[in-house]
């Protein structure tokens, strides 16, 4: 069995605070930080937690740490005299760091050299002050695997959604649109949903119009676009049905006590067509998984909350269910494997 | 005491059906239904009730209506035989049936005959199919009104969310956005939240792009325009803050038991943005409301639901929710008059 790495994030963010928590109430075994070994330790004295802190020599010794103690690897060219900076400001010592970290994860997971990859929340800016160009760790991950197809999944108890574009310019993210991009994401929702045991998903596919365009009345995206896209995809024995409005396909599908959900998984055409169903009851149950890399990557479904950084009052929920998740598709990949 | 008119609809809808459901259960005193008698009674047939339809040949005849029936004013120059058309069906004929009732409850309302205006869904593409060139009810009665800004206003028990943009392509939707548009939205939620006696009603903006631009690195709209509008509305003395990311605001906005929300309105860019999460828990009880109209307007939250028009199963619930809000806009608009 290998151990499951977690990426601290941006040090002045709550990253760290979290993965305390966490580890306060259990890891994963084997499972160790990515990290700065000070940072650490002052994420463990802002929450109040007697949380001793091992440090580890290369990642295979995390299974050799203490009891009770999280494991801390210290990847090369981590800039020095992190846990000296201030919380909750945006700096590129800080951004450099949390690409550092993600970075080794990344080659690890490549290597093989540990199951799954749970990254804690970084700064955009902070990164984009360090030299990093990409705008997130889905990003950031998918140019470390070469470049393969990835989709971003948002999952909670209730909603799976997969996105067709994320990180960019809404209007950008219009231009991007095309058949392939579209049917590239059917195939990748369908996969995992596979992999994950689900032997024919029902994919919904949400438009990008309101009432998805309204017959050509409000924008051609559906008929150009999307509805060719499932076409190619249902030719492949994908079950992908829509475009359906965007404003109600979400409801449709959410699996609540008393509503069973019309669909597994909702593919999305933005960021925010995507997301704003999935946080709308809360985030502190939501999961970001990166689909298609070639290793099981989740994260927490929220930033860094500097405006909370260093309190203490951070809320670890999202990266437990983030954990929690890692371990579940870990097990399923390796299951069909 | 002035009636409140109730338009039917597009008749192959669901819009007769509900009004009849709604009527069984009791309606406002002197409420009367703009439309065809022989289509109510179909409705009423439809639905298994016994709903007496009582003709009256003006809108002030609704409150002479013999007790327990359901009074209907047929407009002049309603297409002949509507009744005998099938159910479901877009049809030319249908939607210019309901522009007429549409038309005429205006004429109404501006003269101030009727005291609130409460319309049923009609079926766009059959408006236009009849030539009718405004894409929904919105539209078609800020033209009434003489093109006075209109705004609107999707609300149920949780959220109320006005919108900036409606019924036009997303990449249309993002081409119109200016600081004016902005603005005028604010200045209108503002005033109508103020209307119903929050006397400093806290107004959060979306933002259209992923995290709100993220500090201009995924679109600058933000920057231009949002930001501006709502320095430009904070000086006027109107409590609207952000640009806030799309995809959380609605979620800290949310009133719910043992969740306070942090403000009592949001302000989004586009149809989706604001209806995905007012619609996420179900469209039984929103509210659709057109905001800055000279009279009081309400309609359900929901279409025409061809694919179970006629059945007598469509859900009554959102339409009596647009009467008790028609009712309680216009009692307080009649205070503060």
């Amino acid at each position: 069995m290998r151990p499951l790495a977690l990426t601290m994030g941006d040090p002045a963010g709550i990253g760290p605070e979290i993965i305390v928590k966490a580890a306060s109430q259990g890891l994963p075994p084997g499972a160790f930080v990515i990290g700065d070994v000070q940072v650490m330790r002052r994420a463990a004295a802002q929450c109040g937690l007697q949380c001793p802190i091992a440090r580890i020599d290369r990642p295979a010794d995390a299974w050799a740490a203490p009891p009770a103690s999280l494991a801390v690897w210290e990847p090369p060219s981590l800039p020095q005299g992190l846990a000296g900076l201030p919380m909750g400001r945006i700096d590129a010592r800080c951004g450099a760091a949390a690409a550092r970290c993600i970075e080794q994860g990344a080659r690890l997971a490549l290597a093989g050299e540990v199951s799954a990859l749970v990254t804690a929340p970084i700064h955009k800016e902070a990164l984009s002050a360090a030299g990093v160009h990409h705008p997130g760790h889905t990003e950031m991950l998918q140019a470390a695997a070469g470049g393969v197809p990835v989709r971003m999944m948002l999952a909670n108890d209730e909603l799976r959604v997969v996105l067709v574009t994320i990180h960019v310019a809404l209007r950008r993210a219009i231009e991007m649109l095309d058949v392939d991009g579209v049917l590239q994401t059917l195939r990748i929702a369908h996969r995992a949903a596979r992999a994950w045991g689900q032997e024919r998903p029902r994919l919904a596919v949400a438009g990008l119009n309101p009432h998805a365009g309204e017959g050509g009345l409000f924008g051609d995206e559906e008929l150009r676009i999307i509805g060719p896209a499932i076409e190619a995809a249902r030719a492949e024995g994908i079950d992908a049905r829509g475009p359906y409005a965007p404003d109600t396909v979400f409801m449709r599908a959410r699996h609540a006590p008393g509503h069973p959900g019309e669909f597994d998984l909702v593919v999305a055409m933005t960021h925010d067509h995507g997301l704003i169903p999935v946080k709308y009851l809360g985030v502190e149950q939501g999961v970001n998984v990166t689909l298609g890399l070639p290793f099981v990557r989740t994260s927490p479904d929220h930033g860094t909350a500097f405006d909370i950084a260093g309190s203490g009052r951070a809320d670890a929920s999202s990266l437990k269910a983030a954990l929690a998740m890692a371990t579940r598709l870990w097990a399923a990949d390796a299951e069909g494997a």
